[in-house]
């Protein structure tokens, strides 16, 4: 059987059924990072967490700078410690790569990294170089802390809970769409353009938000989007057990993505609900409560909205404008497949 | 310029100069491991590594088992670990692999890595599935914990400590001859062409050797050889401002490295010097603790023996039985340019 026939999710459960635990694993593999407790009744537990960015799949050279790759690397981990509500701190960079390439395009790719990392207070720590015949592989593993007690895991959820987003959504599908085809569209705005490509090769990550949200104490689930909104939700909804209504109108649905899916006659909401790689913080929170999150959010100068609540129904459903309720497919990007899954 | 043309180290020192600080930072790039303070006050301090296997460059499919890659992938991570004298405890790793890849060899790739990471108590935590139209990458984070003041550095060695190794040295390499030259020797007894192979494909880390002697408080350096003992020497000499004086007679050659270099009509001595990715503990004591730090490694079963001493005169020297001493080039594995350096 190839791996691509059995897809990303089936061959991680396959791989890791059945782990041996430690009672010092706090949580392990299945959220966006493993908590572990090093210090047993310290103030704070230990984040982790490990990505990839492999040349022809993640990123294209030319499309993206090297500086712009290197950022992407250690932001796409910052998303996921954010969203466990964490501080990041130290990072190690494990590089494969052809011998053959030019070490100006690896000066590049380090100058980004170290730039985010210095915006983030992250110290590179450690890594390793070695090389292979195949493309440059950044391999990002990112360590952080926690408070005790104040974990976001993904299990949280509880029927009744609004979900909640940060930010805006379906861009960075929209830069995968002007990567992939071109010429660029005519009709599209040179500022949308470049906003669609930007959200594609230089995400925020969310990390303010995330702490900010931990520290609000109200938040009952959370992970970021980077397979895409109706995927992600599904991941949340498994965990905890539910199944969730989203308000198509409601949707923050990126102006970039409208305009370029116009150009390319795509759907902005397929873009926003599966296109992925968006690194916002999606999260849950008991109706009462809403408020409160949103102005944790607000304060650490964040955005976020409603987009729906979650249900005993499982399952994801989608309620359109006009009233009608219809099921979503929790399609989203297979790194196995290259494909909607 | 191309990567290989800076070769490894260079290109690694030019990627991490000036990295930024933190406070927390207790040890960074540069050792075996990095040390960082999670929690001030606390017992133990975290110690992580990072280390890549790719296929074709670091293991070959075939002559070695989908299991024994896996199994390497977590050994030369606990190496590191050893390294400093800490404790393993928790694992991510990274795989980067082609998606028509037969999803058996990953079966037997995380088999082999669980079964090393339940005999060490080591816990898988997290990971990553990565595409790539390149080979096989196996990327493993292991984080571990050390006893605070008690991390065996590289630097602390002195003129006049004597310099030790665990077990025997030069099988790995012989391994790599045969993995490379075929037909095999027939010259070679079956017994001493496994044990070459399997030192190569199944290195055992001195994972408990290493804690032995940070408890025993009386080694001043430590690393690993995994570029090879003149390299690996080099490296502490430079961390510690010193040279070193080798007893070519003391070596603990292996008698696989011996018979298969014999066969090839190649140096054992150089297998030994050169060879690399033999995984044992290289370290210095003061002359008067010698026996203290013999008796520690005696105590969890493993040996060492004393092959040389440090000197005030920097550069690496080796002493041949007829009283001759000759310079040694710190040559060993370059992993961006596959040859001795």
């Amino acid at each position: 059987v190839r791996a691509d026939e059995l897809g990303e999710f089936t061959l991680i459960a396959r791989l890791t059924s059945g782990l041996e635990a430690r009672p010092d694993v706090l949580l392990g593999v299945g959220d966006d990072a493993a908590a572990l407790d090093l210090a047993p009744g310290a103030a704070h537990v230990l984040v982790a967490t490990c990505d990839a960015q492999v040349a022809g799949s993640h990123f294209l050279l030319g499309f993206a700078t090297p500086e712009e790759i290197g950022a992407k690397a250690l932001a796409v981990n910052l998303s996921d410690i954010a969203a466990m509500g964490a501080e990041p701190l130290w990072a190690l960079v494990s590089l494969t790569l052809p011998p053959s390439l030019d070490v100006a395009v690896l000066d590049g790719v380090y100058a980004g990294f170290r730039r985010l990392a210095r915006r983030y207070g992250v110290a590179v720590v450690g890594g390793n170089i070695a090389a292979s015949d195949g493309p440059l592989v950044i391999d990002v593993t990112l360590l952080g802390r926690a408070a005790r007690g104040a974990l976001l895991r993904r299990s949280g959820g509880r029927v009744g809970d609004a979900v909640l987003v940060t930010g805006a959504i379906g861009a960075a599908a929209a830069g995968v769409l002007l990567a992939l085809q071109t010429p660029l569209p005519d009709a599209v705005d040179a500022t949308l353009l470049e906003r669609a490509r930007a959200a594609q090769v230089a995400p925020e990550p969310r990390v303010a938000e995330g702490r900010a949200l931990a520290a609000s104490g109200v938040v009952t689930a959370m992970l970021d989007i980077s397979d895409g909104l109706a995927q992600d939700l599904a991941h949340l909804c498994a965990a905890s057990g539910v199944g969730a209504e989203l308000e198509a109108a409601a949707l923050p649905i990126d102006a970039a993505a409208t305009a370029v899916a116009a150009a390319y006659g795509r759907s902005a909401l397929a873009l926003a609900l599966g296109g992925g790689e968006d690194y916002e913080l999606l999260f849950t929170v008991a109706p009462e409560h809403v408020e409160q999150a949103l102005g944790a959010v607000q304060d650490v100068e964040g955005t976020a909205r409603v987009i729906g609540r979650l249900t005993a129904e499982v399952g994801l459903r989608l309620r359109e404008p006009d009233g009608n309720v219809r099921e979503v497919e929790p399609s989203g990007w297979d790194h196995l497949r290259h494909v909607d899954s």
